[in-house]
């Protein structure tokens, strides 16, 4: 008990908080080693189910909530987490060991992406209308008015992200995107960081009650280990589940939800080891600025970021040592960062240990141990093409600053090196465009992995996700549960809608978004044509 | 052997017979209740796999297509279908016992919707392109440039629904979307109808070899049971199933897709009873036009239509008590349409057995039976409101001609039994919008619905589904596996896709659809807003 004379803390169901039955627990101050208060209560599994009836009742009239008032509830949320910001990321630093400039960013980050999904509650093209107008004389078949639009699943269960404390947590990408399509959320907490989020969830609610809106369109449970979540998912009321987290935790999710008697989507973000190829036409550029790079992009946020580099395809030959020695240079004058919890720690202390006991793996590059107990040196090891693709679970993830560097004869090995890898968020490819010696290898690599990965960057670094309309962040499993998905950008409120049609519905029953009068001004498809919102009417 | 004389038929894998080594089946002539010949030998698990390995080699050359010739290609298919029409629904009718004007109507919706993803491949929507171009000097952090389309998932197995032997079987509408997105499609083919499917398979196969396509871009297997169909929805190479038929073989397809160490999506369409609500206004109306329709509706091809009325809402009082005597007036005149096959046909005497012996439940009106051995005679059973809503099963779908009336006290009874109801493809509404006293129940009434069905009709039969741009074909489990899709229409091509995004892509290395003179002119959304084929250009 850390801080015997604070009260404990509780779950937020629907604006009020709830004790809980099923024991209790600390965040854990990773800088200093030690658990850091207030307590909260974890609820058990009937508890839960309070949070999902709340969003239940809360998702007709929350539905039924025009373009605005959704609009104006997020942006209202977006104000009060930024008015609350210091204390916030304060608190966050403290439960997660992330740098303050790094949690500054995030909070951004966070409230941008509320802000972007309330300006597209505005111009509404998630409604995805389509109209088709009535043909009475079409041959051989009069064709009926058809008005098709999109409506929200129901409510979503969000589980928030141990590495994003903010902007894939409590109101972070998931839960915007649920609440801007119409659903309400249940945030299930991530016991890493449970002050963090409950000082977000309380803007979160009261953003909910400034609008009148119904307090059971947001809720915030904690509960203990994985039961809590999995009740949740399994909870009939719950119809969408937004997931960022490991693969077995995702893996466990993606079966309770197609167990359920009525299956539903799962949209989990799980693992990833986002391939970077340096071709050779690269290598024989500035090497320098490479290995800057690449040591950036690995020990940021001590590498526990999805998009983090974790295989590197550098060519064999003087130019690849050379970079290989660069990147030695650069990571011995890298500090490890602290990393979120002991257990995420251990776990990447394993997974190294396991790389490095592998037959035909060497350690290629080591940075500094920084300071406190969890702060591991960043490592690079380093293996060739052949031992790669001879040994099972060298492309296995490695959760921190941990890479695998992959030493290849010639552009053209990389095309199989790359078929034989698994679903990835990114990939990435350096090289020199105007070098065309290996173009064929180029087109041949390209092909591969864009049907492997959600994002292919060239000559760039995977960490750093855009937020905007054309972003994809998925890709095929294991990267996510479902790669037809990107859980960051606009695109990412498809996830939690489906389309209905009305067939010769009168006008004055007609929703809204397919109104003749088009009054919420959205952007339609007519006729197979896009109409935009400013005169869009099939009158 | 009916048929001894004719050589036996063999599954059809890359253009190539490949004779099967589990046995033999025969079509059965559901008219005169005899098997039909040839005999059609079956694939076992490990000859199937070879489907799958075509479908995997031709996925890489076929997607590599550009629009034009994967249009030409849908195009020549469609063209040899309809060429070889005649000898086609002469073949299905006799496999069938569906009518022969109802098989020519499905002929031509099924060459139609080949033309109609033609023409989605020639304008390029579906390439779902979004671009931001780069914006180096935004604050705090530069934008990349970032270019997103869509790709096909890959290799797709499809199942042949016994109810459409044409419009979704061999060429049918999963084949088709399919197709048009550059997936190769495997089509596990129903044993109800082989004779069909191998003639359109041909017409399909000799189109690919008209445009050089590769041979494995399509294939047909037959196999006993539904040892083939796991083994291909279970086989690494096959990226997602498109199904239409029974809950049982649907809820398998998704346990087995969703176990495979790599799950994939399945789209199934399943189970719907298509509820139709005749509201007050409405049966104070035209009942005999009322009558008149629902038989015709519900008895339409032996009433093994997805979208056939099995429930349907009528008012206490004279008015409902007057609209059931008309049901029973039209259905004493109708006759029994033929079963598509014996077994079906007792599956429908098994569920018809089921309600008639139900508590409260009572035969309100009776058909003819029809000419030979498999056509029941179309039955309408009525109970009231209070004993639908406490009896578990009585919503359940019978396949057939067979309905149940449901006597409501008044139209605010409505939206709670509309609650209660499990997912359906369809809801339909039958009212005099002028009349308003009603307005609030139907308000509440269509919310609910919306929330439970892909399509909502007002005062008209959900038999007949419009292929357009607009329609939803789909909604929640059970109707389908997965609400978010329609099986009908344009947005069916969106079940094979998933999105990539670029980021400082080249552009001599750029896709066609995101490269800046769009040389496929695509409709693209530039900066969030969309930008006409016509000018789609980012220079």
């Amino acid at each position: 008990m850390p801080t015997p004379t604070e009260p404990a803390r509780h779950s937020l169901i629907a604006g009020e908080p709830v004790p809980g039955t099923a024991g209790t627990v600390w965040a854990h101050d990773p800088v200093r080693d030690t658990p850091t208060g207030p307590e909260f209560t974890l609820l058990d599994d009937d508890q839960v189910a309070a949070a999902a009836q709340a969003a239940d009742e809360a998702f007709g009239p929350y539905r039924r909530t025009t373009p605005q008032a959704r609009a104006a509830f997020l942006e209202t949320a977006a104000d009060r987490i930024e008015a609350a910001g210091g204390e916030i990321t304060a608190t966050a630093a403290r439960e997660t060991g992330l740098a303050p400039a790094r949690l500054q960013g995030e909070l951004g980050r966070t409230v941008n992406q509320l802000r972007l999904f309330a300006r597209l509650c505005r111009t509404g093209d998630h409604h995805g209308v389509r109209i088709e107008p009535a043909l009475p004389d079409r041959a051989p078949l009069p064709r009926p008015d058809l008005r098709r639009r999109t409506l929200p699943l129901g409510p979503v269960a969000v589980f928030g992200a141990s590495n994003f404390p903010l902007a894939f947590s409590v109101a972070g990408g998931d839960t915007a995107s649920a609440l801007a399509a119409g659903c309400p959320v249940v945030v299930k907490a991530h016991n890493a960081h449970p002050a963090t989020g409950l000082l977000v969830a309380r803007e979160l609610s009261a953003a909910a009650a400034d609008h009148g809106l119904p307090a059971g369109v947001f809720s915030l449970v904690y509960g203990p280990g994985t039961a809590v979540g999995r009740s949740l998912v399994c909870d009939p009321r719950i119809k969408a589940v937004g997931f960022t987290g490991s693969r077995g935790g995702g893996t466990a999710l993606m079966a309770a939800a197609a167990a359920r008697e009525v299956p539903i989507p799962v949209y989990a973000e799980m693992s990833s080891v986002n391939p970077v190829f340096v071709l050779p036409s690269a290598a024989s550029g500035d090497r320098g600025a490479l290995a800057e790079g690449f040591t950036a992009s690995l020990n940021g946020s001590a590498g526990q970021l999805c998009t983090a580099p974790g295989l590197l395809f550098v060519p064999d030959g003087a130019d690849g040592d050379d970079l290989v020695a660069r990147i030695g240079d650069t990571l011995s004058a890298a500090d490890g960062q602290t990393m979120l919890t002991p257990s995420i720690r251990s776990a990447r202390a394993e997974g190294e240990d396991r790389l490095a006991a592998t037959a035909g793996v060497s350690r290629a590059a080591l940075g500094r141990t920084g300071a406190g107990p969890n702060a591991p040196a960043p490592a690079v090891y380093s293996t060739d093409a052949a031992t790669f693709a001879a040994t099972p679970g060298l492309a296995d993830e490695v959760f921190g600053a941990v890479c695998l560097i992959v030493r290849y004869r010639s552009a053209d090995r990389l095309p199989p090196l790359a078929h034989a890898l698994e679903g990835q968020l990114t990939a990435t490819l350096w090289l020199d465009a105007d070098a065309h010696a290996e173009d064929a290898a180029v087109a041949d690599l390209l092909e591969a992995l864009e049907l492997r990965a959600g994002r292919i960057l060239v000559n760039g670094w995977p960490t750093g996700v855009d937020v905007g309309d054309a972003m994809v962040h998925g890709g095929p499993f294991p990267a996510t549960s479902d790669g037809r998905s990107t859980s960051v950008g606009a695109a990412a409120i498809e996830r939690f809608l489906r389309p209905v049609v009305y067939q010769n519905l009168p006008e004055p029953l007609r929703p809204a978004p397919v109104r003749d009068d088009n009054p919420w001004n959205v952007t339609r498809r007519i006729d197979g044509t896009t109409t935009p919102a400013e005169r869009g009417d099939t009158a």
